[in-house]
């Protein structure tokens, strides 16, 4: 199909690549470069007139630089007369800007969206938004795919049972309802408190897991803290074993070793985000999205209906 | 006056204060942090409400963070009711983007002046845009402030006479003829050409130099490869003498190394962009741009015509 072209920039090339293959196409031509000063210098090396075009770029870490490779590429892709610009973005950063927490602070998730679409976007095509609200943040089509039923399915491919779906915060439960519901199991919350001004949290668990093996379930894993934290108050509630999964690896600062030195089994997460690979990693699992993301490029583009992607 | 307030990012916080101490204002509060995965978070640490706020940052390098930096600020402040959000961007970054030279190109500088309007600027004021045309990318009002002046005055100061002002190149002429006309000295253009593929560029220069003390004057000295090896041209073609100027120091890759070891005898710039403080440079002198910008500053907020200060 001529008209169907999928570009990749630096954040993910082999999620790309994957993608493209499933799709049965070739990445297209371009290259991102650095003038000397460190500007980006955007070159696209094939005509995309009135092409569909499918642009694949996390705004994961380094979060601007990923972002303004994506916009500037943008432009290109708008100037050189694409029909569409599609932006798939894996892992959607900023995300958790997307209120005004205290007085005076940006809402970058929705200043980030103005940005793309300035820049000439026409769809968005992500997984897990932080916030489903950040949907509302654009004027243009969002399509939000999921990887909940993913990390349900390699829960189900371990063959574990008596399995309790753990919540690491109030925010999560909904995530948390959905595997529950799908992997027919019971669900709990890690209820974290500070009993007193000054005094460390506590880990309340809320729910039982007795006996059980636990899943922490979360979209994104950053720091590791709450999640190996969760680990250690499950096991001293009785759960037999402490899994967890989480879509988006952000993984910042200590998170790799906390988790290998944690009492958690194995963290599955997807390659939304691209892991470092200077790192020994043992006890990730990384599943792939590369299915969902290229069905849903072609149902965009075949002007199909997404939203049985959505079960 | 408590409605004007300044403030400053990463790029260039001596010049800032510089700034508000001509002014007589004190740097308003804020911080700009990093969340652990490198996700700046911005704090407003006073009340903006009804204000004329200022907000200096040079997109100079690392352009896509001070751009970043400069946009979530932006937004911050609009969310926070400021009256006007006047961006001084001392030196704008990615200006010689600003047309497509080849297919398929980006026009980055357009892109930014769109991100910039998009996330709330009211005002632009800047320092010799590398071309006149990006005002006309903006449809809220430039202030061009121009670096001649200063650059011709430290010329005039030094004594030097019997000088000849150099453009490195065509592009740069208009700029030459400004500040020959003040300093009463005649121009002269390198000519720099290709006689042959493959063959190297042979650089020829247009005008008389002889027996003169050349000043070879540019906006933007980058990696310094063309001003370095013009200062031998002119040498060759009996200059007494070289000097240059420029307004902006990008000063990437061996620019610095390579202005050291030159037949230039200095280098004179402007605080548009922070030079590094690790290295050790000798022959840079660094002008200050804070008089000018404070000028501007007072002049907007009182809202008195500017256009004086291009003169
Ligand atoms: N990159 C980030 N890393 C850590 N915390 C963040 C980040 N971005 C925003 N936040 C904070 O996270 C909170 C929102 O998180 P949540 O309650 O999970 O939606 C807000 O208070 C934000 O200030
Ligand atoms: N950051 C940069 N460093 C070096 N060259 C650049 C940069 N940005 C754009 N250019 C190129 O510089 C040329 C324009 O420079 P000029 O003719 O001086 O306006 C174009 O061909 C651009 O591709």
């Amino acid at each position: 199909d001529p008209y169907l072209k999928v570009f990749t920039l630096n954040s993910n090339p082999d999620l790309t690549h994957e993608v493209t293959n499933q799709i049965g196409v070739e990445i297209g031509k371009s290259s991102i470069k650095r003038f000397k000063d460190g500007e980006i210098q955007v070159n696209i090396e094939e005509s995309i007139r009135g092409c569909d075009v499918f642009l694949v770029q996390s705004t994961s870490e380094p979060a601007n630089e990923h972002l303004m490779e994506l916009l500037i590429m943008i432009d290109a892709m708008k100037r050189a007369s694409a029909a569409t610009i599609n932006v798939v973005i894996p892992y959607y950063g900023y995300a958790r800007q997307d209120r005004k927490a205290r007085s005076r602070e940006p809402i970058t998730a929705k200043l980030v969206a103005n940005l793309i679409e300035k820049a000439g976007a026409t769809r968005v095509l992500s997984v897990d938004l932080h916030a489903t609200q950040i949907q509302g943040f654009f004027d243009i089509p969002v399509d939000q795919l999921l990887g909940e039923p993913i990390l349900s399915k390699h829960i189900q491919d371990k063959g574990v049972d008596d399995t309790v779906i753990v919540s690491p915060d109030h925010g999560g439960v909904v995530r948390a309802r959905k595997m529950a519901d799908r992997l027919k199991a019971p669900i709990a919350i890690i209820d974290k408190r500070r009993p007193e001004p000054n005094v460390s949290e506590v880990m309340n668990i809320i729910g039982d897991v007795e006996g059980k093996t636990a899943i922490i379930v979360d979209d994104i894993i950053d720091t590791a803290g709450t999640m190996t934290l969760a680990a250690d108050a499950l096991l001293e509630k009785g759960a037999k074993a402490v899994y967890a999964c989480s879509t988006h690896p952000v993984l910042s600062g200590p998170a790799i070793e906390r988790i290998e030195n944690s009492n958690i089994q194995e963290l599955a997460v997807t390659n939304t985000i691209t892991l470092p690979e200077e790192k020994n990693i043992e006890k990730i699992t990384q599943l792939s999205v590369a299915p969902l993301i290229a069905e849903a490029i072609i149902r965009v583009h075949e002007q199909t209906s997404v939203s049985t992607l959505f079960e």
